[in-house]
Order: structure tokens, then C-alpha cells, then sequence
């Protein structure tokens, strides 16, 4: 055998929510995508993207500075990537860079243990307690950074920015990352922390609140200092992240607030009345502040509802793995479509 | 001073040529770009882009397809990424994975040693020899891979696939990537000898000929093994690369296949007819086959008319590098463009 494979590097990827292909009446709750469309300025925009033929803004100025201005930043202290996904693991390779373990909770974003494993970094995960809450105790020993999302992934499990500032005054010496996907829903930004700690990173983006999954845009907020070490990393990566379109649409939708309020607005209160009939119906769930709802039925199995859910076109999220093979994750869709979800799971737990 | 600082990674990032804000009557001759708009499939396209909502398939199949089909591969042999250094970054992370080093010329893209540095790869570069050629007896050595572009950059310098099969024959036990960011301006691609060579790897890019650098796409073609392994790094580092213009345009240009041949056509008539006048002014330099000419005066210094044409707003690209601090590189331009700068340069050398 050549010894070519030999260098080849041995990696299990991660694996992202099914993307069937589109098909008419098929109702997808599987990857906390946004049921509404984006603001109508990414329309307006499109028709305006120019210099096609010329490379972009390596430093992507118009949607740094548009970032900044609505975050109440300075432009150095925005990092932007083509999803949040790329910010994450551009912060992985810049911070998490010691022989000490980072730490990341058992459940949450299964991307963490691929970086991990990606770049090498130790690390070690803390167990979620029985309402699947972070425990701040946990986090008080010695690691080479930390890193969980706020509200949690697949829980939805909110913490207060006063357990987030527990994390950094007992972890003056590790860079602590709080993963904001989901804040949009409900949930209050660690961003006003900035101003006290300068190890923290905050991280966005603009596939959820914003309908953006499509056009790949995620940013980070920290310290100048911390912004400025992304972004040599950054730039000894690749110095042209960001495509013409998704920086001209990224800086234009952030003028369309209005919009913005009224769709997050939207799905807190689906999220709301979701609950409640999910109650109804036998579910128990811990309380969510993001945009779906991790959810285990008194009687009938997950993977069975879960199968059942996609053989009638319904797609839902179910993770094989331990602690939480018995839940589904069931993104927030319009009323129309938790509604057809509800009808399906009524008939189906009768059965 | 926190420890934290300590867990940050150190890098000397890459410098990418300089973006002047847009200026009228600036010519840009400084970072390779094509002169000529891309093909009008992408403004059609443009308006017929949907989906904004839900994350792009992760797999960019469309483009996948497309790219495949246009180079005669199945689409298991063909991988997309963020621009060619998004896909030369990958296969950095997935290849050259040895304790032993990877070659590359001394003079040649000045990303690759970015690279090897950032993932702390082991690298040996070999010099060019007196004419700006690649010396093949120097890839013979033990080695963790290979890596050159092809024309060389910035070099401009054409190698025959004789020379690069006697590379890949004497590295069985390496990975052997060809970097053919310039093909299509006069060169023959290494295509033809990925059915001979499993070790190959052959990377091109829509930023130059297909003037598409504002898009960010590249892309790499192989045996369906390596292609395997790098979507398995890809997977494991950012699930969804490829926004959803990016997927659309990128398949969409493929097509016009008659405006490809019509652009490259008029930058390659152009580059014949610029080293001509160029020589007459006492410029040398070695033949090229990219859409640039690497050059040297003989008696005026390169930095100088560097630094005069910015003042006149021509911008040129100026390495201050050891062996080629005396010369610059000049992007093809549209006629007009090269006329310009003929008659700056006329007039500077005289001084």
C-alpha cells in the first residue's frame, strides 16, 4: 500500500442535520433553520452586488463596521466568518492552544469535540445535572479555556448572565467562549460582560434570528486584542472569507430592525403556545429561550416518534447518543406547521 | 498579565495584496484579477437565487455536478471550498499530516509556508534554479508532500507534464499537489494524469480566468479517496462553506463556456503583446503562461517604478524578498490598462 495514506489525517466529522431535497408539503424542524424569510433588503441588495471580477475587503469593513455600530462596539472588536461554524473554529485554533483541557458540557453543540479532536486540543466534558443545567462548580478547575452555548443546544436551557460571570471571575486565565446562536430568542447577550472581561468571546449569528442560514455569516465580539489574534489566524487560513453578496446583504440587514423584532417575535410566541400543547399532550421539556424545544414523551419512544415524524414528511432532530437518546430537538416553525406536528403527534401516540 | 495570553496561537500572518478603496481612474494591476467581467449568467443568476432561509447543502452537489462535468471526472473526484486558499488550507490540514517535510520552491505563493507554519507542518524549500525553474532533481528526496503551483507564482513560470509526471513517478509515498491557480491562460492542465496517479491532487480557482474572485470559489480535483478525505477535514471544521450564490453562480458560469474562451482569448493576446513592449523597454523576465509577467529593468530598480506607479495610481505587486527584491509583478490588464502603464513607465525610465 503507498505510503501516501499514511499522512493522511483520520478524522470523524461531524454530521449535520439531514437536508432532504425539497419536496412539496414536507414540513423541516430538524436544523433550527428560520421558518420566515429574511428582511426584503437581502432582495433589494442582491440586485446591487457588484465587483464580481475583483477580490472583497479582506478585513469585510462594510459588515465589521455595520456589526460593530449595532452591537455599540468598536470595528476592532468584530470578527466575522462564514458562519459561526468558521468563527468556532477559528477560535478553537487561536484560543484553545495550551496542553490543559478546555471544557464543554457533556450535552450541547456536537461540533466541540470535533474541533477538538480536529486540532488536538484536550479536553474534557462536564455533565449537564438532571435538568440538563450547566454546573458553574464544574468550570472552577484548572483548563485551557471553556466553551458552551447560551441558552444551551439540543437543550434550549438558558442561564442567567450572572452564572456566565461566576464562569469568568473564577477563569481569569482562560479564554471563555459563550456561543450566542439562539440568544435572539429570549435570552439576554453576554455582551454587556465585554466591557469587564477581556478574555471572554461572544459568538453570533445570522442563521437563525436573522433567516440567514443560506448566506453563511457568523461574528465574534471580544476584546481587541482577542479580535485581532483571529484574525492573524484568520489570515494565514484564508485572507477572503467573505463573498461579495454576503457582505453587502450581512451589513444591509441589520438596518431592517423592525423586521428583525417582529419574526423573533413570532417564534417566541409559536414557542410559547408550543409548550403548552406539548404539556398537553405528555411531553416534558426543561424551559427553552431558543428557537426549538428538546422534548421526552411519558410513554412513547423519541426514535419511534422520530421515524414516524419523517416517514409523514415531518423532519425532526434525534441524536443516538447517551443521556438524551430518548429526546427529540423540534425547531420552532410557523403556527401552521406546529400545528400539522401536533395533529401528527396526537394520532401517533393513540396508536 | 493573564494567563490566557499564553494559550494564544502565534502566527506571521499571510499579506494579501493591497485593496485600494475604489478609486476612478486607479488601475489595479497588483493582485491578479481578471479585467474583464464575469460571464452575464451571474446577474441572471443573481435574481433567481432562493433558499436564504436554510442552510445551503452542505454538500455544494449542484456545483459539484457541474465542475465534474465540465472536466470529465466523477463528482466523488471533485471538492469545493472558499476560494483556492480555502481548499489549499484543507488539503494542508488533510495531506501533509508526516513528521517528515513538504517541499516547495523558494520562490513560489507565498501562502505556503503561512500554512506550514499555522499547522506547524515541517517544511524544506528548494531553490528555483538561475532561470526561475523548479529543479525536479530536488523533489526526489524523502519527503511528507508536495506542493507548486503551475505556471509558478509569481514567477509566471510554465513546467510541462513531463516534468510533473517525473515528480509524481519519483513520490509514490507522497501526496503531490498542483496548484493551477494560472491554467488557463496558455498551460496544460495535470488533469490527465490523475488516471495514472492517485497521489495527485490538482487545484483550480474561478478568481482568475473565470473573473470571479468577489465569489470565493475553488476547488480541487483527485481520486475519489483524497477527495473523501478532505471532506471528511471540511466536515469537521465547517459543515457549510458554500453560501447559496456561491452554489448557484458557480454552476451557472460553467455554461458559458464560449465567454470563458472569449476572456481568457483577450488576456492571452494582450500578455503576447505586453511582453513584446515590454521588452523594448528593456524589461527581462522569464516567459509566462499566467495572467501576469514577473519582470525586471535593467538598470531602473523595481521598487522605484513600484513605488512611482502607486503615486500615479497604477498599482503593481512589490515583494521585498530575498532573489526577487528587484522585481515586480504586473497583472494583465485590459489593453487600455497596459497602455497606460507602457506610457508611465516609458516616461519614469527616461527620468
Amino acid at each position: 500500500m503507498a505510503g501516501f495514506r499514511d499522512n493522511i489525517r483520520k478524522v470523524v466529522p461531524y454530521t449535520p442535520g439531514e437536508q432532504p431535497k425539497r419536496v412539496d408539503n414536507l414540513i423541516k424542524l430538524n436544523t433550527n433553520e428560520n421558518p420566515y424569510p429574511p428582511s426584503p433588503k437581502v432582495e433589494e441588495m442582491m440586485k446591487q452586488v457588484t465587483g464580481w471580477r475583483l477580490y472583497p475587503d479582506p478585513a469585510a469593513s462594510k459588515l465589521v463596521e455595520a456589526l460593530a455600530s449595532y452591537h455599540g462596539l468598536n470595528k476592532d472588536q468584530v470578527f466575522v466568518g462564514v458562519g459561526s461554524d468558521d468563527v468556532l473554529a477559528m477560535a478553537f485554533m487561536t484560543f484553545f492552544n495550551s496542553d490543559k483541557p478546555i471544557l464543554f458540557p457533556d450535552i450541547t453543540y456536537s461540533f466541540y469535540d470535533v474541533w477538538a479532536d480536529l486540532f488536538r486540543i484536550p479536553y474534557v466534558q462536564k455533565p449537564l445535572d438532571e435538568n440538563f443545567r450547566i454546573v458553574a462548580d464544574d468550570y472552577k478547575c484548572e483548563n485551557g479555556g471553556i466553551i458552551f452555548p447560551n441558552p444551551n443546544a439540543p437543550t434550549g436551557v438558558y442561564q442567567s448572565l450572572d452564572f456566565i460571570e461566576e464562569i469568568l471571575q473564577a477563569n481569569p486565565d482562560a479564554i471563555v467562549i459563550i456561543d450566542e446562536a439562539y440568544i435572539d430568542f429570549g435570552g439576554q447577550s453576554a455582551l454587556p460582560l465585554l466591557e469587564k472581561y477581556e478574555n471572554l468571546l461572544v459568538v453570533q449569528t445570522y442563521s437563525k434570528s436573522r433567516s440567514l442560514a443560506g448566506i453563511r455569516i457568523g461574528y465574534a465580539m471580544g476584546s481587541a486584542e482577542l479580535i485581532k489574534a483571529l484574525n492573524d489566524v484568520k489570515y494565514s487560513f484564508n485572507s477572503y472569507t467573505m463573498n461579495q453578496p454576503s457582505i453587502a446583504i450581512g451589513a444591509a440587514v441589520l438596518e431592517d430592525e423592525d423586521y428583525f423584532k417582529e419574526v423573533t417575535g413570532k417564534i417566541v410566541s409559536t414557542r410559547e403556545w408550543f409548550k403548552e400543547e406539548m404539556k398537553k399532550l405528555g411531553f416534558s421539556f426543561e424551559d427553552s429561550k431558543s428557537n426549538f424545544l428538546f422534548v421526552t414523551h411519558e410513554t412513547v419512544k423519541a426514535k419511534d416518534i422520530f421515524e414516524a415524524a419523517k416517514a409523514n414528511q415531518i423532519y425532526v432532530r434525534y441524536f443516538a447518543k447517551p443521556r438524551i437518546d430518548n429526546y427529540l430537538r423540534i425547531t420552532i416553525g410557523t403556527d401552521e406547521e406546529m400545528k400539522t406536528f401536533l395533529n401528527f403527534v396526537k394520532e401517533f401516540i393513540k396508536m
